[in-house]
């Protein structure tokens, strides 16, 4: 039983967003990702077959629901439930400071 | 589908810790639990049927477990896993800012 920290510090800055899983119990996912500036690459849709939670902790992020005209901006602590196959992608996160999310799958 | 906030400012001081099912599935129930300098009350400890994961995302306190010495500090963005039936309790939490508590019973 150790404590992690969601925040902490990568040893070097990362090209690719890094996913971890945190907990997997079978019937949910627990996750965290951290993104540097990356975006869902153009075209591309998550469409998952599961709902998920996902909660944006630092930094900030654009998130665009098909349908919705706008990407919703997601600030530190915002939080929302994407029902399964509801199609999403990230439109941009923060170029300059890590965007740390807590996801979870269920 | 909206956009909540983890930090979300409540209304006025409370002198009860705040307790709210984010999320609630039968299998999991994710929990924001809200402290303002509140602790477990003297001799009681928490003994819960299931798992937990439980990050602090803002504040920070002292969480102590049967057998170890000293309560465990804990700040914002730590994590850990609480095995079902460990009995725990919360030794402290920061009394002039308030600890958000993110926890997923599992």
């Amino acid at each position: 039983m150790e404590i992690a920290n969601l925040f902490a510090a990568r040893l070097e800055p990362k090209r690719e967003e890094i996913f971890e899983t945190l907990l997997e119990t079978g019937r949910v996912r627990l996750e965290r990702i951290i993104s540097t500036g990356q975006s869902t690459p153009a075209g591309e849709w998550y469409d998952q077959e599961r709902n998920e939670w996902v909660a944006l902790l630092s930094g900030s992020a654009g998130l665009l629901f098909e349908g919705e005209p706008e990407p919703r901006v997601m600030k530190p602590g915002d939080y929302l439930i994407i029902p399964a196959h509801l199609r999403h992608r990230v439109e941009w996160t923060d170029p300059d400071h890590e965007t740390v999310w807590l996801a979870l799958h269920y």
